[in-house]
């Protein structure tokens, strides 16, 4: 099966040409890209320059040993790094052999690879395995199938340059036995319908293309039993929605992204004739734009079991869009990798896009307001985002009405992210984790994760007697999703509105969140409306994760002075001190706090009377496993509870300019009418601007509505409707 | 006094002339410019582009009415900003006028100007004015102070071009009563040797050399009698220690320093003669470059009643820089110049420095290691810098060996901060102050300043019988202040240390702080030794407020679970809540926390047995004041206590890359050896490196020691030793 690999032959054949017809042209086309980008005609191109400094860090390395030890850490421990470490080698002497066709770069990896095909084969299971998902050189399955997928792409680059010798003891003792490991020796995983069993076809399916097996290839893209019940056509008509949403949420998205990016450009290359990327609606390509798509100022939202620093420069988005513009050439593309640092992935794909940004070809990206449908068939709830502007970092908003994200998804329904000003104002907590610091549990989820970090108190969104959506049960969760009742814009206002009535046995939940448009230059206003409705009684707090520090509360609080105790028993509570608590409240309040040189003003109005209290996390964390946050929470005891909030972004705190500017709340009244067949919100500001917005007690699409309100006659259909 | 001002005068047609020539001249010393610089020749200069970007901000403001209120707000509310913006906007458009020679600037300023001559004179003190530094437009007689020393940089650039009445009615009406308010109005600020003395004399200084009253320069020169008792020239014998130092610290050097730099360009400009930029060594120019020094990371140090934000973009600094460039040409104060925001003041000197950074002949400003001596005659304790190189980020250690500072001070003596990778890791808390917040006391400083910020155990540095240095009274502490025992390199080792006597009766509390080089590219250790002696049995407290997440810690600890509370009764301690408690520990042991993508491992040893505690900040806080800190205190009860400390910064925590590297303690092990006439401090490292400190009993400088200690002789002269 030569010419499984063919097309990929002459393209590195192609490169060394360019390479060997020296520095005169390398020059020349310098200069016309700096001619066009005015920059100075004596700098090197970016790529060059970080290729350059890629060499330096690979040619350091070979300095010394390169240990590759046998194998005896869980994640984060010594050889647990080591073999990582050495799998990125072999993959960037592949890369730097690619590039400059020096020798040493392919013999470097060589010997590394000699070294493995020594100790592979006298591997039993991992030590520490994971019994589930087990590897051999690794604790999980998964590092080896992501060691596999960089080895087998700097293999590629020097295969046919090997002696016979040297390829023959590489590919037996251990490309083909860890292919085989991945595959047929761990069925479990390489069938399963899920990230894992991704990254297991993908390290599959490439070995199969670099080493001509293409039964390896079909098994990878059909299932072991080559029946298209699993693999990776079936993992890409599953596992993410119609719009390119991954269920598990942007932090896995881009995580299971990687292996659909490469092994679909493997696929294209070898055999173009599948159209791979043409694949259910382009849903490769896609899900790569939604990925951008889900992040705010550079950061992805910390959904679910997210790491928060994770965001637009992690390595596997960088792979995502190199083949992406390689494919469309879509100069937005080029405008989310300027939101990179400056960094792109060390293959011919990569260095397009910085020439072509040096060309002066990028347009910004455009962020969007937008519904990512979830469920394969799209009708399983939405992520939606609302967004004032197409920068990285206008005022947005987002609404988890999706479905739970599996066993790392948090209960969170209809809950609530507002950023602003580069900030996150009000947030969500993502996982506890400290991603492969040895010390704190191996790097692994920590068991507050389960015990905070899932829990619905850690999220902004209804809490109703003390205890998390679906009990706490993701395997429950997961047969129910929300309904979105609406999502677009009403008279010039943004709405994202859905409910769900599973999360809690007898109550309905239903959250209508509007973004409302000021004038220029001014942050909108943000509407939040999150209502809990039953027969019977109980307790609803809505929990206000907010950022920065509190400035005033215009109601009066209680602060703990001397004692400060737990603020409940279970389900997350048990981790929240109770800071203060207010008196009994009626009707209108606000809270002030700052966040860098911005202030943010938060109105809102309760059904009934209800008491505000502020927590901070901390409570029974005897390994101080939390960081430091905290929370306003509102709690009211009714059958039926309201929420109405007003969020707003004003003021300024300059501390270099000494001038601080703060107004307060702006929001003269908030009020509830409830009408014939809905209930009317209204919003108005001290400017005199107002704002109604009805939420329909039917809220079927397909209901119209007549109302008389206030003197007027109101007229809409559907479930949400907005006046100003 | 004509000739008063005639430099100034011709200067400013000079300007108006270049701008005359038009465009052709502009552009080619552009052209000139680029050639040097590589920048594309289409571009305008970054000052020019700054410049109109100004115009179109005052353009704005020109189309509506400016307010000129009737005073009522204290600092932070309506009238107080206005106020505050107007003597800008008059200050920005004689700017402009300058720069563009546009009349309708000059009629803009002179407008609002006749306005504040009709308010001026019906003002009596302003309803909320401070009693001890009464002003009648703001509620504080500085502020008042800054206004005019503005407006009259502003009023200078157009006063030649006014008709006779509006000058007569300016003059009459605002700037000559204001003048007299501020000097012999209020004496007692006047003639006060304090930053609020210096804006004074600034600000009627300036104005009588723009109005040509000669008497006005005498008396702020000199002082109201014109004695020389008082006066700028007696603060700037005062003010600032020999070195430049400012005994407020940093955060009110730079706001001290702005009226010295541009009452001196003032002086400079209209009596050379008296060549005021070399009065007292050239004080102003060193006092300039010590503010930079004091800074890590574009923020100034932190100490004493600091606002943590103020940095090197702060206006004050733009001026200092744009004066001291203009008078040295020292291309590495454009260094300090790009270390800003890019923004420069908008005048010719700050167009000096854009024009050249642009023509490429900045240097890096270069970071140092310095003693800054505090006291008038640099015999009052010091300020001791240690770094681990010039960048402005690379380690740095802080030891705060000086004189109380005054009624801003705080009771920090021989405090320590440490810094690494562009952050800090071992910090000051600053002042307990949202600067003009008008919800947060009004933007003054809060109760908590007084019973927090300023006291002991809100600092890194030892706690006597859990009281304050000199049981929290300034006035007393003022009288003394530490000996320094050591500055400087021993054996390749930097070191700072001091001894006070003083802070506690009957305690001698000595701190000796030791950056210890490592190999190329990872961070020094840092050895810190503290140590109080007494005859007498006391409670010794180390507080350690480290910045970011613990990781670990290789005692065992009891954390509170469901119940927090108060630390300590008193003199601060009763604002902390007590997280954790270690059973007795006894030698050495560790503790590793994470800040951003770097490993902190702090490991450490007290003689005798002690206690751990982990507090966190917040107890007896009813108005939400506090940020959330944290802190680790180490405790112990005996007659003299000695704690040693070796700080290292290790390891990697990189999010996308994936990889974590965390090593824990290099430290093998901590000694102390009492030998015969000093004690031995030994550090050992894992990798076989030992460190030996010695610190002599008796810490006179001259005194001479012979030791043998591990079968080696040691010999050297005054306090502080090292051997590696």
């Amino acid at each position: 099966m030569i010419s499984n690999f063919s097309y990929k032959s002459s393209w590195l054949k192609a490169g060394v040409t360019v390479l060997a017809l020296g520095l005169s042209q390398a020059c020349s086309e310098t200069v016309q890209a700096a001619e066009k980008s005015d920059i100075s005609t004596q700098s090197v191109s970016a790529f060059d320059a970080q290729m350059t400094a890629l060499a330096a860090s690979i040619d350091a390395r070979m300095l010394t040993d390169v240990p590759v030890p046998v194998p005896a850490d869980a994640g984060g421990g010594y050889t647990h790094e080591q073999h990582k470490q050495n799998g990125k080698t072999i993959y960037e002497a592949g890369m730097l052999y690619q590039h400059t066709g020096d020798e040493k770069y392919k013999n470097f990896a060589r010997d590394i690879l000699l070294d493995y095909a020594e100790l592979y084969p006298t591997l039993g299971l991992h030590p520490e395995h994971k019994p589930s998902t087990a590897g051999q050189l690794f604790w999980q399955g998964l590092n080896e199938a992501v060691w596999l997928v960089y080895v087998i792409q700097g293999y590629e680059t020097f295969r046919d340059d090997l002696s016979p010798q040297a390829r023959e003891k590489i590919e037996t003792g251990v490309l083909n036995p860890m292919a085989d490991f991945l595959s047929i020796g761990s069925p479990q995983t390489f069938d399963r319908i899920h990230n894992h069993g991704t990254w297991a076809a993908a390290a599959v399916g490439m070995t199969g293309y670099v080493l001509g097996q293409q039964e390896r290839v079909e098994k990878s893209l059909l299932g072991l039993s080559q029946d298209g019940e699993a693999g990776f056509l079936k993992q890409m008509d599953m596992l993410f929605s119609p719009d390119g949403y991954y269920a598990e949420g942007p932090y896995y998205q881009r995580y299971a992204m990687m292996p659909f990016v490469l092994f679909s450009q493997a696929i294209e290359k070898n055999e173009p004739e599948r159209k791979i990327f043409e694949y259910r609606d382009g849903i490769v390509l896609k899900a790569i734009r939604a990925t951008v798509q889900q992040s705010y100022a550079g950061k992805f939202f910390p959904i679910n079991d997210a790491i928060r620093e994770k965001g637009l420069n992690t390595v596997e988005l960088k792979y995502g869009l190199a083949v992406a513009y390689d494919l469309t050439n879509d100069p937005t593309l080029l405008g989310a990798v300027q939101l990179q640092d400056g960094s792109v992935v060390p293959t011919p794909e990569g260095r397009k896009l910085l020439d072509d940004i040096a060309a002066g070809k990028a347009k910004p990206f455009e962020f969007k307001s937008l519904e990512l449908r979830d469920g394969r068939n799209g009708d399983e709830g939405a992520l939606m985002v609302l967004r004032s502007g197409p920068e990285s970092d206008a005022s947005a908003v987002v609404m988890k009405a999706t479905t739970q994200g599996l066993g790392h998804g948090h209960f969170d329904k209809l809950g609530l992210l507002y950023y602003d000003n580069a900030s996150e104002v009000v947030a969500d907590y993502g996982a506890v984790r400290f991603l492969n610091v040895e010390a704190k549990f191996g790097g692994r989820y920590l068991p507050e994760n389960d015990s905070y970090g899932k829990q619905t108190i850690a999220h902004n969104t209804l809490v109703v007697d003390e205890k998390s959506h679906y009990d706490g049960d993701w395997r429950e969760s997961q047969k129910f999703s929300p309904d979105v009742l609406k999502f677009g814009n009403i008279n010039g206002v943004q709405v994202a509105a859905a409910e769900v009535d599973t999360a809690y046995e007898g109550v309905n939940l239903q959250r209508v969140v509007a973004m409302v448009p000021r004038e220029d230059g001014i942050a909108p206003y943000v509407i939040d409306i999150l209502r809990g409705q039953s027969g019977d009684g109980h307790v609803y707090d809505l929990p206000v994760h907010y950022k920065g520090q509190l400035i005033e509360t215009n109601f009066p609080l209680e602060h703990e002075t001397t004692q400060m105790n737990v603020f409940g028993k279970a389900n997350g509570y048990q981790h929240l001190w109770q800071r203060a608590v207010s008196p009994e409240l009626e009707g209108q309040q606000d809270m002030s706090w700052l966040i860098g040189d911005k202030f943010y003003t938060m109105t809102f109005a309760v059904d009934g009377p209800y008491k505000a209290y502020l927590t901070e996390l901390g409570a029974n964390d005897p390994n101080h496993n939390f960081r430091k946050e905290q929370a306003l929470i509102l709690r009211t005891e009714a059958d039926n509870a309201g929420f109405v909030s007003v969020y707003e972004s004003h003021g300024r705190y300059d501390n270099d300019e000494e001038v601080t500017v703060f107004d307060g709340s702006s929001v003269e009244q908030i009020s509830t009418d409830k009408l014939e067949t809905a209930t009317a919100y209204t919003v108005s500001m001290k400017n005199g601007d107002v704002v109604t917005i009805y939420l329909a007690d039917d809220t079927q699409a397909d209901q119209t509505h007549k109302i008389s309100h206030k003197n007027k006659q109101v007229e809409w259909s559907g479930a949400v409707h907005v006046t100003q």
